[in-house]
C-alpha cells in the first residue's frame, strides 16, 4: 500500500493511487474544498447537485506555470474550458490574456475587464455578426480561412477601422500523443500552412492589421515529450511563415493542450520538462521574431483538477447482484464523466464518497444519474466506501467542459450551482 | 436509380434511398416544412441555426398508430423526447396521458392541461421534493425502489393521502434488437421482477394505492419481431405479477420503444406487423387484467421525424483536398447528430442543402460546425448538391432528443430556435 491509500484507505479501485485524488483532503472525514467540508458548501449553495471550483488551486497551477515556464511566455485562459464570470474574473487576475470562441464569451471576457489588446478570437464558424463585435471590440481575430478574412476586411473598410489579426495555421505536422488530434491532415480549422503564404498576401493589401499566428495542434496531452516537439514544430512553422507576413509578428499563440490525467492509468503532465524545453524555444522565439508575444493557451490545464462535481446519493438499491448508487445527478451536468463528450470508450472519471472520504473502501458499486437512460452512468462498478441516501459523490477533474458543455436541460431538472470557493 | 432519385437527383450518398428524407417535399428548390420553405422559416425565427417541427407529421403519426393499434391501446407521449411547450399542448391533444421525468416535466404536463390520471412520473432517483410535487398533482407515480416506496409513503401519510403508485419492473429477459438494452440483468431502473412480490406485500400495507405495473424493455427498436417478443413477454410477466398485487392492475405501461431510422442502413419500423400482434396481446390483456388501461409509451417514435435542424453555411473551406461547410450550428445544439448521444461509432444523420434540395449531389463534403472541437461534426464525408454561405443544410430525424438534449451553453454561442409549424 502507498503511503496515502494507508492513511486514507483505498478510496477506489483506481482513484487509491490516481493523481487526482492526491491533492484533495479531508477534514472530520469529509472532502474539504476551498477550506469548506462538502456538506457546508451544500448548504451554502442551497441545493444538489453542485460544481465547486477551488479559487486557491486554480491560483496555484498558475503560480506552478509561471515557475516552470520562461518568463517571456504569457499565458491566456481559454474561456470555453469554464465560462463561469466568477471564474473568469479570477483567472483575468492571474494570467496574461484570454482566448474566446464566440460572441458571448467576448463580452465574458471584457466584462471581466482583459485588456482587449490580449484577447484573441479563435473559432470557424464566426458569423458577420461576430466579427463586428470583435472589431468593435479591438481584439484579435484569428483568421481560420479566406472567406473569413474577406469577410471581416469587408466590416472593417465600411466601418473605416483596421483591426488586429492573426492567422491560425493548419500546421502541416501532426502532434503524437494528443488525446485529440487538430493538426496534419485536412481540418475545418484555420487555413493551412501551405496556403498561408497567398492568403498573407492578399491580406497586406485589405483593411487588416497582421500581428501574428495562432498555430496549435492538439489537445488534452499527457506526455511532455511530444507536447515539446509539437511546440518546436510550432516555433519553426512560424518562423517560416513570417517571412511572407506584410508585417512583423507582434502575437504568437502557440495553443496548448496540456492534458490532466483523467482515467485509471493517465498519469499528470510532466510540466518542469515542458517548461524546460520551453526556454530555450523562447528564446529562440525572441531571436527570430523579436517583437512576439509568446503566447500560451490554456483552458483545461488551468481549471479541470480545481473542480468537483457533487451530487446527492438519492437511493441505494441492489439488483441482481449489483449495487447502484442513485443520485440526484448524471449525465445532464456532466456529460464527459458519463463518457458522452467525444471519448471513443467510456472510463471512470476519479470518484469519491465524499462525505466519507476517509472511509475504507469496501464495496463495489455503480454510481448512476437520476434520468431514465442506461447512458447516465457517472461511475461503473468502483469501489467506494459504503454510501447511503444523503451522502455526496465527488467526481473529480470536472473544473473543465462540466458545467457549460452538458446538456443540462434534458429532462427538465433543475439546474447545478457553481460556486468558486 | 430509384423513382426517388430519379425525381430529385441523389440527395446524398446514403439519403437518397434513406426513408428519412422520402416524407419531405421541396418547393422551388427548397425543402418546406409545415407548407413553409426553409429560408421563410429562418425569417420567421429570425436567426439561424432553428429547430423547425411539423405538426401535420406529428399528427399523422399519432393517426398511423391509431390505424394499427388496437382501440383499446392508450397511447402516452413521453415528454422528454421533446418537452418544447407548444408540442406538448400538440400532442396533449393527440394521445391518451403523457409520462414525464422530472418535476418540471410534470409541471409542463398540467400546463398542457393532461388529466393527472393519465400522467406517469418514471425515474430512478425521484427527489423527495419531486414526489411531494407527484403527491400533491395526483399523478401515478412509477415505483422504481423499495426505497422510493417508502419514501413516498412517508411523504403521503403525512399529507394524509393515498397516491396512485405503480411498480416499475425490471424483467427477467432481455429484448433483442434494441438501440438500448434496459432489461434482462442488473438495473438501475425498475424493481427486479423476481422482488416484486415482495414489494407489494408490503405495499398492501403502506398509504399507497397500488394501481398497476410499468415495465420497458428498451428503446430505439427497428425490429417488428423482438418488439412484439418483448411486448408478449412483458404482458406475460405482468399477468404474472398480478397475481401478488393487493389491487386490481388498473395501469398496465408495456414501455414503447419503437425505433426510427436513424443512419444509412436503418429501415423503418414495420408498424402494420407491430399492430398486427398487438391485437391479441390486447384482448389478452382485456381477458386476464380487465380493469387494465394497456398504455404503450412513445416519445421518439411520436416526434423525431417531424423535426428538423437548419443550420446556414458560413464558410465554405477546401483544406487539403477536403471541402468543409462551416456552419453557424453545431454540436452544442444537436449533440446527437455529433455522434456523442450514447452511440458507441459515429454515423451520419440524413442530411441535405435545404435550400438546393431538388439539386443534383455533385459533391463529397463535411459539414461541421461553428465550435473549436474535432468532435463538432454534423456530417462526415457525405455526398450533396454544391452549397456556399447562406445555404441552408438540413439534418433531418431531429424532433427528437436535439435541443433539449445538447450542451446549448457550449461556447456560449446564442440559443437556436424552436418553431412548431
Amino acid at each position: 500500500m502507498s503511503e496515502l491509500e494507508a492513511r486514507r484507505g483505498p478510496l477506489t479501485a483506481s482513484a487509491a493511487v490516481h493523481p487526482a485524488l492526491q491533492p484533495w483532503e479531508a477534514a472530520g472525514g469529509e472532502l474539504r474544498i476551498g477550506g469548506q467540508p462538502v456538506s457546508a458548501l451544500a448548504r451554502r449553495a442551497g441545493r444538489t447537485p453542485f460544481y465547486a471550483y477551488d479559487r486557491a488551486k486554480i491560483a496555484q497551477r498558475v503560480a506552478h506555470l509561471r515557475n516552470a515556464l520562461p518568463p517571456s511566455v504569457h499565458l491566456h485562459y481559454a474561456i470555453k474550458a469554464n465560462p463561469m464570470p466568477a471564474v473568469i474574473a479570477e483567472l483575468a487576475r492571474l494570467v496574461d490574456g484570454v482566448d474566446v470562441a464566440s460572441g458571448l464569451e467576448l463580452q465574458a471576457a471584457l466584462d471581466a475587464g482583459v485588456n482587449p489588446a490580449h484577447v484573441g478570437f479563435a473559432g470557424p464558424g464566426k458569423t458577420d455578426a461576430e466579427l463586428t463585435q470583435a472589431i468593435a471590440a479591438g481584439i484579435v481575430i484569428e483568421l481560420e480561412s479566406v472567406g473569413e478574412m474577406r469577410r471581416a476586411a469587408a466590416i472593417a473598410r465600411a466601418q473605416g477601422v483596421r483591426p488586429s489579426v492573426a492567422v491560425r495555421v493548419n500546421p502541416d505536422f501532426r502532434l503524437k500523443g494528443a488525446g485529440m488530434h487538430m493538426a496534419g491532415g485536412p481540418s475545418a480549422f484555420g487555413v493551412d500552412a501551405e496556403a498561408v503564404p497567398d492568403l498573407l498576401a492578399e491580406l497586406a493589401g485589405l483593411s487588416l492589421t497582421f500581428v501574428g499566428f495562432h498555430i496549435f495542434a492538439g489537445s488534452q496531452n499527457l506526455n511532455a515529450e511530444s507536447l515539446v516537439q509539437a511546440e518546436a514544430a510550432i516555433v519553426d512553422l512560424a518562423i517560416r511563415l513570417a517571412e511572407h507576413a506584410p508585417a512583423p509578428v507582434r502575437h504568437l499563440n502557440i495553443g496548448g493542450g496540456f492534458g490532466v490525467p483523467y482515467f485509471p492509468k493517465d498519469v499528470s503532465l510532466d510540466l518542469a520538462a515542458v517548461g524546460q524545453a520551453l526556454h530555450p524555444l523562447a528564446e529562440r522565439v525572441a531571436h527570430a521574431l523579436p517583437e512576439a508575444r509568446l503566447v500560451i493557451e490554456l483552458g483545461r490545464y488551468l481549471v479541470a483538477e480545481a473542480g468537483v462535481y457533487l451530487t446527492r446519493v438519492i437511493d441505494r438499491k441492489v439488483s441482481r447482484g449489483q449495487t447502484y448508487l442513485v443520485t440526484d445527478g448524471g449525465l445532464h451536468h456532466h456529460l464527459a464523466a458519463t463518457g458522452n463528450f467525444g471519448q471513443g470508450i467510456r472510463r471512470n472519471f476519479p470518484v469519491a464518497v465524499a462525505t466519507r472520504f476517509d472511509a475504507p473502501a469496501t464495496e463495489t458499486v455503480s454510481v448512476v444519474g437520476c434520468l431514465c437512460t442506461p447512458i447516465d452512468l457517472l461511475a461503473d462498478k468502483v469501489t467506494l466506501p459504503y454510501a447511503e441516501p444523503g451522502d455526496l459523490i465527488a467526481i473529480f477533474q470536472s473544473g473543465a467542459y462540466g458545467f457549460s458543455a452538458s446538456p443540462r436541460d434534458f429532462l427538465s431538472h433543475p439546474q447545478p450551482a457553481q460556486l468558486l470557493v
